[in-house]
Parts: structure tokens; sequence; C-alpha cells
């Protein structure tokens, strides 16, 4: 039996999948919830945009959760043996970038900075850069635009640069004291494997690609006549970036005799290079050409590759066009709405519609369920966390038309999920549009595995087949794929993906009636959408109520 | 002492109450709630549409009602005499008409159809002659444009010929056996003077003018081709109708023997011309020229006076202007709000935001008074009943835009407030517009009673101070103020307001900041009040959202 360990960490806590690498069959997990602030996050009462992590969180948590997932495999499978394991794949969330010194230790582990939550961890979504986003993309914008064209027109407060620059402009001290600044992702492989210090790390493609503006057109990371126009020391820092990245088909480097031992692991094992949870989620669905993954939970990352030729057109409007993010040999492009379950959850937890129990998810879905498409009169925007694909603008807020005396929670529940139903058809035609094919959609996540009106509703709205990926653990399962191939398992990631990855029997075809209504309302959608949310546009709205109201009538007939 | 009796009869019950004509004072007042069908009204439950009442609950009611008041003024004022009684006015709701024989004996009270429905008062809430109302308008549209310019543009199912056309359509033996048809506000008042007979009775110029198409200007009531266009019955109906209508300042005739024995009053003292609730609330609420009196309650009333000469243009999109159906000698205007406190009670009794008890009306409003304008960042528009002033379309739609994952319950609240208020603007400014100017602004209703919060949101979204009428009961005291007048307690009716009515000291004054604000808020409320609400309007909706963003930003700054 050949094993493979998927390291996932998310926001909260750190989950270790064993992974029986010809089957996909899990034998053993064990999640770790971070010790460190609340719910595994440094907080500032005083300043709500801030959100930092403990790197001592993370390995400890390795430690935790490889030994948990072992002793699990163990009970579960009598032949199992650690030895069998061939290989370790990590994902993490981002960007989060720690600042390390020169050796490649966190500053946070330093005596000197451990308690400035500058020196920790930059959760991914830590915003304390909002106004040095805001210059970075106003200078690419003059200067480098074609910077922004892969990364959806704006330059984001999550991401790394603003990060990075927000230290430099606020905290001078750690920033000095910080050799250069490292991904979650890129440092917890290079820590298993003794790679942490600078001139031996290697960076990710995926997250250098898709939150560092780093590109091999334009020779990798941003150059520093750019950076040092934000600022001469940003500028400086440019070079200990290095000039080549990592797609997760290449090891980070191997398993230290250390760390193999407090593992029980064997020693010299690879370590894959890292990426982020959303694109080792998509492989770990069994993405390729023509599979679109949706990852659906607070917020969605919609995941398709394309062969990375030179067919492949700029898609305007998704968040990212990476070179092998998410598999080698294909760029990965990544898309996603800024909320979905972020939305149920304002209408259930702020709204409480009918008092707490009443108004739970489970009770207001099984009312929506009994709906007809098209019955509420109701249409809602998607955007109360602004619109990430296609429009690419933070500063939308959400809509509901159609309200009369007698509307109910459930139709505004009901109206609520089919908004974001209508967003994920938006991004699919986007892709469409731009010649990317999408022959089939495999949802995973919380939301896709449990809510099954919301899988028949987006079946229905955008006229395709729904299939949730048969694992609950996509990412670190995606994690283990890339673990399979750096450790010899399989020869590529299809193969490893075939079998590894499956989709479950249960799935959400479209039913015809209830598309064709579906239809009148997503151009509805639209006309709101693109009056709304296009600045240029301007479009007729005075025919939309009565539509509603037309549509109502005849699914109430 | 000089004291006058209003009847006031609403939905529910019917009021009497007994004023000193000097002072206003009211002496005493006594409620009877309809005993027949459900609080009063004759429901179906195969047919939401129909709503019916017992005209012998009106005739139980007077001589409850004012046996009551008149005990209790005996009580409260012991040189009180019901001899001192010098008049009596009659308000009702309406279009509420009532079939008769040929003596004026409504065909409920006798024995034949005493269990039919049809043969009751159609209640002004009725909606059962919608198809038989869109053939009225349509009839009116090619042939008497005419007739529909002075009831903003749309012949209801709730008036007198959509009644009448019905129940010839569905119930010929009804109609047969009726004579005619009488207006409740005209049948009470002829009830107690015994000219209830057709060729006795006198037909109120509020009833007929603002629901009857009744207008001077083409001689009276639609013609009988006109109406045997829509049933050659209906033509016949025609001079059962007369051709003359009174206004409030007339008489309906005297106090028979009988009655007064029943009532304990002086025979012969004369009953005033009845009008429907609404114009004599206006009138005890103190309406004059420049003076706006809203009534609000479920809905609003807009009422307003202007001189009788040729210097009125038409005013479109208001629901009627009637030569002396509020103050003899003006035109009155009627303008409302098809849903204003129905708003809110759909948002507290359907959505019931955080349960019943932090959901309820106080709750909600306690922290939406604590909101600056413009905080919420959200905006509505007022039409959950569609919009009777000054769009005229009963097939238009509640709107919410502005939301976040943040949104809490009471600013939802404060934006359904705000939108009335907005809605409220709209209609003073269309009066204005057209010449019809307003000095100043009286509110009535339990609304405008009890929430503060309103009110001086209503100020602070107009520019203009906000009274309230001193008596709690206008209706029945503007039915008063018409008795005193018909009574000879004072020479017209504007020296019997001048004594009878007034206004409370607290007033709500608005205050410079927030109107700022506020005038901000309603140009993006008249982009999406023009945008949604005209069918041939196209406007930019682009910025609406980041508008309003900014000024949410600088209300939290």
């Amino acid at each position: 039996m050949k094993c493979a360990i998927g390291l996932d960490y998310g926001t909260n806590s750190v989950r270790c999948l064993i992974v029986d690498t010809e089957n996909g069959r899990e034998l053993g997990t064990c999640v770790y919830e971070y010790p460190t602030g609340e719910a595994g996050i440094i907080l500032d009462p005083a300043d709500h945009n801030l959100a930092r992590q403990n790197p001592a969180d993370y390995l400890e948590g390795a430690e935790v959760t490889i030994a948990g997932a072992i002793a699990q495999a163990r009970r579960a499978e009598p032949g199992f043996d650690p030895r069998d394991i061939v290989g370790i794949g990590v994902d993490t969330t981002g960007s989060t970038p720690l600042p390390v010194d020169r050796h490649g230790v966190p500053l946070a582990l330093l005596g000197a900075f451990k308690s400035n939550p500058n020196a920790h961890a930059w959760l991914w979504k830590d915003h304390t850069g909002h106004a040095e986003a805001a210059e970075i993309t106003d200078l690419a914008r003059r200067e480098r635009p074609q910077y922004l064209a892969k990364c959806g027109g704006t330059y984001s407060s999550e991401w790394f640069f603003s990060k990075i620059l927000h230290c430099r402009r606020t905290d001078p001290e750690v920033f000095d004291a910080a050799y250069t600044w490292v991904e979650h992702a890129d440092w917890l492989p290079a820590v298993l494997t003794g790679t942490e210090s600078p001139d031996k790390l290697r960076r990710c493609r995926c997250a250098a690609g898709h939150k560092a503006m780093c590109n091999s057109a334009w020779g990798g990371y941003p150059d520093s006549a750019f950076l040092g126009g934000l600022d001469p020391k940003l500028g400086a820092l440019r070079r200990t970036l290095g000039e080549q990245t990592y797609a997760v088909d290449q090891p980070a480097g191997r398993l230290t005799p250390a760390w193999a031992g407090k593992l029980g692991l064997p020693a010299g094992i690879p370590v894959a290079m890292g990426a982020f949870d959303a694109h080792l989620g998509a492989v770990g669905s069994g993405i390729r050409r023509g599979v679109l993954v949706k990852i659906i939970g607070t917020s969605t990352c919609d995941m398709v590759v394309a062969p990375n030729d030179a067919t492949l057109a700029d898609v305007p409007g998704i968040c990212g066009i990476v070179d092998g993010s998410i598999l080698p040999g294909y760029f990965g492009l990544e898309a996603g709405q800024s909320a979905v379950g972020d939305i149920f959850n304002w209408f259930v937890n702020y709204l409480q519609p009918g008092g707490k129990e009443a108004g739970s998810h489970s009770t207001l879905t099984e009312k929506a369920a009994r709906l007809k498409p098209g019955q509420s009169g109701l249409l809602a925007l998607d955007w109360n966390n602004g619109n990430r694909t296609i429009l690419v603008d933070q500063r939308l807020t959400g809509l509901l038309v159609g309200q009369t005396l007698h509307t109910r929670p459930e139709e505004i529940y009901r109206a609520l999920v089919e908004a974001t139903a209508f967003g994920a058809l938006t991004i699919i035609n986007r892709f469409e549009e731009y010649g990317v094919k999408i022959d089939q959609v495999v949802n995973c996540g919380g939301i896709a595995e449990k809510n099954a009106m919301l899988m028949q509703i987006y079946a229905d709205v955008t006229g395709r087949e729904m299939k949730i990926s048969r694992s609950a653990q996509t990412c670190a399962l995606g994690s283990a794929v890339a673990a399979a191939v750096v450790g010899g398992a399989h020869g590529d990631f299809a193969a490893a993906q075939a079998a590894m990855c499956g989709i479950k029997e249960t799935t959400f075809k479209p039913i015809a009636a209830h598309h064709k209504v579906y239809q009148k309302l997503y151009k509805l959608y639209r006309r709101l959408h693109d009056g709304f949310g296009l600045p240029g546009k301007v479009l007729a709205m005075g025919g939309v109520m009565k539509e509603l109201l037309q549509i109502k009538e005849k699914a109430n007939a």
C-alpha cells in the first residue's frame, strides 16, 4: 500500500488526511484548532481590519494532526504502516505572508517580537493594508497595467504586497527586522524540508501568481523599479523573492530526519510545493480541462484550467490567470463570488426572521424548497459583500425587488439562493464567452454537500448537472494528490486524480420546466446586474417589477 | 352650550363623538364594533376579494354609540343636556354602496336576501369587481377620457360602478331587485332624516365625485350612453342617480321624530350631508387653503383644497379632484400612498426579525431612532402595495438596495420609514409643481400620534415642520364640524374649524443637517422611483450603490 498525507491549513484549524493512493480511500484524519487568539486568529479590538496568526500554531498543528491521523489509520486499517507514506502535500489559506529573518525563522517566533501582531502571519482576511492596496492599484494602472490584467483589474488589500507595504508604513521596526516575507504555503513545506533559509526557499506558483503579480511574461515578480516606486525598501525587498516559482508537481524538498522523527514518518520522503486551499481543493475535486470546480462556502471559488498555450485570451473580470497554479501544464483560472453562504448567514443571523428557531437555515430551506421557481415574485442581487467576478467591484451592495405586503421569509431566502445561482451562471457564461468551455460542474464544500435545494436550484438555473465531490475533505485530498505525485505513486496529476478523486452518486439534474422559468428570471437578473454594476450601462428598469409579477402569476396559475 | 355630534363609520366599528362647538372640547365618545362577520366584515373563504357589511350594524351602531356618548357626556359634564345638540354629521368609508329597493330599504334588510352577501353593503375594500374596473377603464379611455383625468387615470375595483356592474354580471337576481344603489355615506343621513326613498335622497359630492366619475363639467354622473355601453341595465340605472349632488355644508334633511325618540335627541335638528372619513378627517384636522392634511394609517390619504376657480390645472397622478368634496367652495384634492403602516406591519408581522419580541414596532423604532440619516446605506421604495400617487400603478412592488453582510433589522425598518417619507415628499412636490402651494402639513392618525421617530424623519426628509392634529378622532370631529355648520352654531366651515379644530403643541421641526443628507438620498430615491416606475424613463443606476456607500461613510465618519 502506498499512502499520501495531505495537510490542509484553514482559517481556524489544520487538518491532516492520510489517503490510499491507489483508490483515494481516506484511512485517517485529524483536526487541530489553532490555540492562539480567537478561534486561531489574533484580533485587535481597535481595528476590525486586523487578523493575524501565530506560526507556532502551524508547527504544533502539523505534529498533532499527523500523529492523530496515523493513530486513526492504524486503528482503522490493521495493515497500515506509516512507512507506506510516500509524500506530503500542503495547502494553506492565502495570501498569508510572514516576515522572516535571514535564516527563514518567523519574527513571531523570536523573543523580541513574540507579542507584536505585525511580526506574525498576516492572515488572508487581514484588511489593514487597504490604503496600500489602492496605492498599488493606482501605480500599476499608470505604469504597469499588464500586472492588473491577470488579477482582475484591482490589487486587493488581502494580498502580499499590500500587507508588506502596510507593515513598512506602520511598523518599520518589524519591517526592517524582516529579511524577507514568505507565504504560509511556502514556509510550511520549507520548514518540513529544512529549506526555509531564503537562499534555498522555493516559492509556489499559486501564491506568487495569484497574489503577488508574478508572471513569466514580465520576468516573474514585479520589477524593483515598480516596487521601489511604492517605497524604496519594498524595491530592495524584490531581490529576496527570487527569480523562479514552482508548481505543485515539484517537491519543495525532502522531509528532514528531525521532522521525520517527530512525526513518525520515513525521513527523506518528498514534500510537495504548497498551494492555496481552493486550488488544491479543485485538484481534490478532480479538476481537469472542461471541469469547473465550485468550492461553495461563505464565499465561492470557481476554478477551471485551460491548456497553457497561446490560445487563451485574458478573461476579463476573473480573479486570476496563472500558469500552473492548479495543475502543472495548465493555466489555473480562478473566479468567485464574494459571498454565498455568508448571504444566507446574514439573513439567518442578522435578520433572524421569525426568531431563532423559525429562521434557521434548515427551517427556511425546508419551506423554500416547496416554492416553485418564480412563485415569490422576488429577485435579488448577490452583492451583499460586493462582486468579485465578473464585475470585480467590492463597492456594490445587495438589492431585493418584488416585495409585497405578503412576502414571507422563506421567499426571500429562496430569492437569495437563486441570486447566488444567477451569479454562478454569470461566471460560467464569462468563461465560455472567452473560449474556456465547461462540460461538467463539480461542487464541493459544506453547502454543496448539505443543501439539496440549493444544488437543485443551481442545476435549474444553469441548465447543467451539478455533481458533488466524493470526498468531504477536497483540499486535504488535493494536497494528498500532490504528495502522491511527488512521492512517485502516480506518474502525473491526471493519473493520481483518476485513482484518488471521484464524485458522489447523487447528482442534481436540471428540470426543464424550472430552467425555462429561470431563463426568464436570469434576463431580469442581468438587467439589474448590468444596470447597477456597470457604470457606463444605462438600462430600462421600467418593466422589471411587472415582468416579475407576470412570472409570479404564471407560477401560481 | 351648543354641541354637535359626529358619527364616524370605520371599517370595523362606528364611533360617536359629542363636541362643544364653541371650543372643540370632546365631551363624550362611544365605539360600537360591528357584530356581523369577522370584525364587522362578511368574508368568503373561497374569494379573498369579497368584503361586505351588514347595514343593520350601521343602524344599531348609531343607536348604541349616540346613547353611549350622551351618557359619557352627562357624566363628564354635569351641565350637558342632549337638547344642546344642534346637528349631526356623518362620515363613512367608501366607496361602500348598498343595493336598495324603491323605498330606499337595503335589500339586505329584506327577508329574501338576508343571507346573500351581494345584497349587503359592498365595503370599500371589496375587490370582486376588478375585471369590471378594467372594463370601465378601457371604455372610458376610448370614449370618455375626461372621466379618468379627474380620478388618476384608472377606475378602481374599489369604486361604485365596478361593484354594481360586478353584481349585474354575477347576481342578476340581486341586481334586478335593486331599484338603485346608494353609498353608505348617503344612506345613513337619509335614514336618520326619513329621506331614503330614491325620489328624496340627496347624494353627496364627495362619494359621487371621487368614486363615481360625477362632475358638473359633463353634467354630473356619467351619461347613460356610456354606462349602457358597459351594460344596458347599468345605463338604465343612470336615471336613479339624480342630477344633483350636495356638499357637506348642506343638510341631508332633519332628524325624524322616530329617530329623535330612539336617540334621545331633539327632533328636527339637521343632519349634514355625509362624506368619506378621510375627507371629514381633513376637515377635523383644520384643512384650509395651503394646508396639507396627511391621514397616516395602514395607507395614507393626503388631502389639500384649492379655490374652485379656473386657475387649477389637472394635477396628474393624484386620486381625485372634486369640487366641494372636502370644503364647500373649494376643489378637494386627494392623493395618497397605497401602503405606509402596512409596510411596517409587513416587516414586523411577516418577517418578524429577531422573533416576535425583538421585532416589535416599539423595539425596532427605538433602535432605528438611534441611527443617523444615511448611516445604514440602505434605500427602499415604498411600493409593497403599489403606488397610488404619483404613479397610479398597483403593479409596482417593493425594492431595497444597499444591504451588506451586516445590515440589521432596525436599519431596514428605518429605511422603510424613510421610503414612505420620500413618497410623501413626492406627493407634496407634485402638488406644488402644479401650482397648489403647501404652507403647512398637519398629520393625523395613530402612527402620526404615536411614532415620534417617523414624524421627525418626515420633517427631516421634507424640510417642513410636521404638525399633529390635536384631536385623536379627526374624522368624527370633522363630522361634528359639518354638524355645527348645518346646525347653525357657526356661519361657515372656516369659523367652525377655527373654533373646534387645532394642533398639538408638540411639533416636529426639520433638522438642517439631517435634511441635507436626505436631500442627497431623495435624489437617489427619485432615480429608483422614476427608473422603475415610469415605463419610458431610462436612467443610469450604475452609481446608486456607490453614492449610498459614500453617504453611509460620511454619516459614520
